[in-house]
């Protein structure tokens, strides 16, 4: 047990979780200086650090021995009443506090109910291509992996629809807005015929929807939740909303579903922080929080363009670029010929990092798109960074 | 899917989780105001609020951006290197802070390493009994549990050592200080030896510590850890020693072990909570904490002798009370004609609860054992509980 540790000691459904292809990136570039399109950052001008400072101050003052006691695994209540009110609001839901569970951002909500769920062989439907993590983090229950083609309105649900008919599906995962990595946000009309889907089938979603706030232009419909309750967990997260390091999310539930969350929730890690969760209750309770949201909006909107901008006045004519209708990143698609596998090598070297989409398939496809991030590089770095992929792009194209 | 879920939906390994008989009773007492020595909750008026106060103040005006941005899974270093250097000297032991994961308390750390090495039906060691978290998040991996006799100064190595030669053994769990429900923990000699085990039979020890600074008289020896350092992943935990609603802990792990735990780590939740890691360091390396140590024992052991004493003075004399080494609670071992778990029904209706034993047996032993919790109740409430607890006993054996 020297310094490999032996391999046949661990569980299958340990080996069965994918490396992640960021990762091994940051390990090989070590300390290096990058431009970097890869990771996920918020975009940290934006955190509003004095507001966050001075809710610390205060909950610290008022109810500090009560925060750092022990306490229950559903969250604290407060804000669980703060998060059904507020997408009550959004889109008339009726969602009662009860049904809110905060979690360790919405990650722990995908690894806790895969958890519930998933059997080894259990039938997962994955939009082609699905968030990395969530891929991560249900490879470890042994999942059957069924991806569908995402359109640009979102997934196909004739293929839903077969596989729901033909397949033993345990569960469907979808990111409905401004996917992770595509860009694509569902269509109000699909959100509804999704929702008569699971209905009609008695199947259950779970609906991860982490960049709800962060919409460029008009907001995003209502959520599949809204129009099949019982049959969806819908998650959402501070992360993208305030600031990821303070690690609260929440996944709102069916009603009786959420004593079995609870349960497992627990046996993870009793609860989640409190401090936090009294610190983001405050934050949001004196805080203009649309306020902030619409100046993350405004900036991402303005990275975003840059970024497409770049991309369009550098890249050869045939790549393939989405026009993000809000998160954090943008989707291309390559020609034949180009490899982004093959050709993050190139540009590693010049300083330049981005992800290649295989990480996002389960299946080892994906090596036609590259997925970048814009939040967290200045329009000087995104575009010597488009500037160097593009050049790397055309010197594989020409040599072909 | 209205006010049931349909149990069909649910894994198997959901399904194994033991509901905790702890929850149970809160649920049935609902907002009751009752004498609990049931639950395992630190004295709040110990807890360092002013001191922590100050802490997340200094941090969040100096490192404000840092701590909201996400984070590296393994942990904020500095708080790595500070376990690090406070174990090795305590102990005469080689840790380095890249050995140190912090985790979501010592709780998140027996969840992923039973997410790294259980397969369905491993055969997986626990000391009987055991402690009740361990053993929920264990069976979410569906182990095949190997019970050996908790003698008082430790595990049964004989067993132990038959169970490795002739059975097919993953992992052994043991909490070798102040043991949670029993109280005991393993002599300095039994540790060597179980190391000796380990390393003969290359066998793999989760050493769960929670309660390794409270300890009553002298330190507790060094961990099983230090014999056999490729063999045990050892934890620790914030929760007793400051306060648990920061919730952190963390593991020192075998070094080759530390890339897969990471990697397990980010597919449970990305990372632990950036801000109380800062907080804690700030408040661990500008405070005196073995003063506050040294406060939370005086006053534990005070509420611990104050707990014996009662129980000698009521019960009846046939019930044998241990005498707590450190930690949290008192296990009691009754004559027969009284079970736990019929007993609690009576004390229940006078408002007084605890835990009846079963709770820390898989087999459904234990019912001839009760825990009691010390650290959260006046010197008046321990006695008055302790009476009923008394006279409700009396009235079963007086029936007999």
């Amino acid at each position: 047990m020297e310094n490999q540790f032996p391999e046949e000691k661990f569980s299958e459904q340990y080996r069965n979780i994918p490396v992640s292809f960021v990762r091994s990136i940051l390990n090989a570039i070590g300390q290096q200086k990058m431009i970097s399109f890869a990771g996920g950052l918020p975009n940290p001008s934006l955190f509003p650090v004095d507001e966050l400072a001075e809710s610390t101050r205060a909950v610290m003052a008022d109810a500090g021995r009560n925060i750092l006691q022990y306490a229950g695994s559903l969250g604290y209540y407060p804000l669980r009443e703060w998060i059904a009110s507020r997408y009550s609001a959004k889109y008339g839901m009726k969602i009662t506090p009860e049904m809110v569970v905060i979690t360790n951002g919405s990650q722990q909500a995908i690894d806790i109910l895969s958890k519930l769920f998933i059997n080894p062989g259990d039938g997962v439907i994955l939009e082609k291509p699905s968030y990395l993590g969530a891929i991560q983090s249900m490879s470890a229950y042994l999942p059957n992996f069924k991806e569908v083609d995402l359109l640009e309105d979102g997934a196909d649900l004739a293929q839903v629809e077969d596989l729901f008919l033909n397949d033993e599906i345990k569960l469907m995962y979808a990111v409905t807005n401004a996917q992770n990595p595509s860009g694509i946000s569902y269509s109000d009309e699909k959100r509804q015929d999704l929702a008569l889907l699971l209905r009609r089938y008695n199947q259950f979603l779970l609906e991860d929807d982490p960049y709800n706030e962060i919409c460029f232009g008009e907001e995003f419909p209502a959520p599949v939740k809204k129009y099949a309750p019982d049959h969806v967990a819908w998650t959402g997260s501070f992360s993208k909303m305030v600031a990821p390091g303070l690690r609260n999310g929440w996944v709102i539930l069916p009603p009786a579903l959420v004593p079995h969350f609870d349960k497992a929730k627990q046996a993870a890690d009793l609860h989640s922080n409190n401090l936090t969760q009294y610190v983001l209750h405050h934050y949001l309770t004196h805080n203009d929080l649309d306020e902030h949201l619409s100046r993350t909006r405004t900036k991402y909107e303005e990275q975003a363009a840059c970024m497409v901008d770049m991309l369009n006045r550098y890249l050869p004519d045939d790549v393939k670029v989405t026009q993000p209708t809000g998160g954090m990143f943008i989707w291309l698609t390559l020609p034949d010929g180009l490899r982004a596998d093959e050709l993050i090598k190139s540009t590693m070297e010049r300083g330049v990092i981005f992800v290649p989409g295989n990480s996002f398939y389960t299946k080892g496809q994906g090596s036609n798109h590259i997925r970048l991030n814009f939040t967290n590089a200045d329009p000087d770095e995104i575009e010597k960074g488009v500037q160097i992929i593009a050049e790397e792009m055309k010197k594989v194209l020409c040599a072909v």
